[in-house]
């Protein structure tokens, strides 16, 4: 015998979220048995109803309990600039500087020939329509710079260039506190080329 | 804005889990969106039943959802030694060597001054009632050694002694695959003092 077998359902439940091994689960497991009743029930009824309330918003595809999304239907929003991303989670990452005031397009994934992932399986169309609002000056593709990730960028460039519209990235470069010595030289080649007048 | 009501409730529990930063709960919390709803749904329910269910076995005081647990009512362990362990998760630690074949008896913490924890906030009186029992031969003291480890050990020996019961430690030393040169010097000492014949 090792553990209880609701013990052993939980510490399995655990396990298949994302970076959690056998210890770790055991010891979620064993502080969620240490939370008074009232609390897990809490965050049980929270999983479910973050599951039932938030979907994808049918313009930009991030998710959000609104549709369309907070960011989509705010009027403080600059709507001449969309900034493509390929998840969610690069969304919130770009939000947190509170610098950028235009729209998003979500991809909800990258061009990976290796996996089957074309074009047709992410957002690319719903971005293609919302191109041809006349009111989009520019597309900002902020993909990071993975194989997948260029093919992409590449890809976007290519068939969004006809469309007239300004097509830019983020720069890459050497990290803010980053060093020249320790940076690899691809880091330092992109840096170089993208080099700004000062 | 950044996240979305709903989402930033669901990453706020995951939070709430030991060793969970922002980070992680968030990559949490991204999962659980993807997952199919029937599988959050089993998820929150295996979390409120566990809760539910498993309990404090009144006899040793590990986690079961039976009482007298699985252990200490099953008639494949010898009755005649106590392993007494500060925590549900030493006791499975223990189970996994599937070597020990005694009982348990789970003190539910450690002495310890500094945090106003005394012999009387742990399972103390429970296992002097249990060692009354003449059958009871030997009791094992696992137990960290720690400040509060040790205290707890030390307070366990004097109390214990008089019940005419052999009270005995788990060796402290070398762990296997370790190394003289990187160890620290009390492990060393430990080890040294722990000495047996050849």
């Amino acid at each position: 015998m090792q553990y209880t077998k609701p013990l052993a359902k939980l510490i399995d439940q655990f396990q298949k979220l994302p970076g959690i091994g056998p210890k770790s689960a055991q010891r979620m497991a064993f502080h969620l048995l240490k939370m008074p009743l009232s609390e897990v029930e809490k965050f049980a009824g929270v999983m479910i109803e973050s599951k039932q309330t938030i979907n994808y918003c049918d313009v930009c595809y991030n998710l959000s309990s609104q549709n369309p999304c907070e960011i989509c239907s705010s009027d403080k929003r600059d709507k001449s600039t969309i900034c493509v991303v390929a998840e969610a989670k690069d969304l919130i990452a770009i939000e947190k500087t509170r610098e950028f005031k235009g729209l998003y397009h979500v991809l909800q994934g990258l061009i990976s020939p290796l996996e089957g992932i074309g074009p047709d399986d992410l957002r690319v169309k719903e971005l293609l329509h919302r191109t041809t609002d006349e009111n989009v000056k520019e597309i900002i593709l902020a993909i990071n710079p993975s194989v997948e990730g260029e093919a992409t960028s590449l890809y976007l460039n290519k068939i969004l260039k006809p469309f007239g519209v300004k097509v830019t990235r983020i720069a890459f470069g050497l990290p803010m506190g980053g060093d020249l010595e320790y940076v690899d030289e691809l880091t330092i080649l992109k840096a170089i080329e993208g080099r700004v007048e000062f």
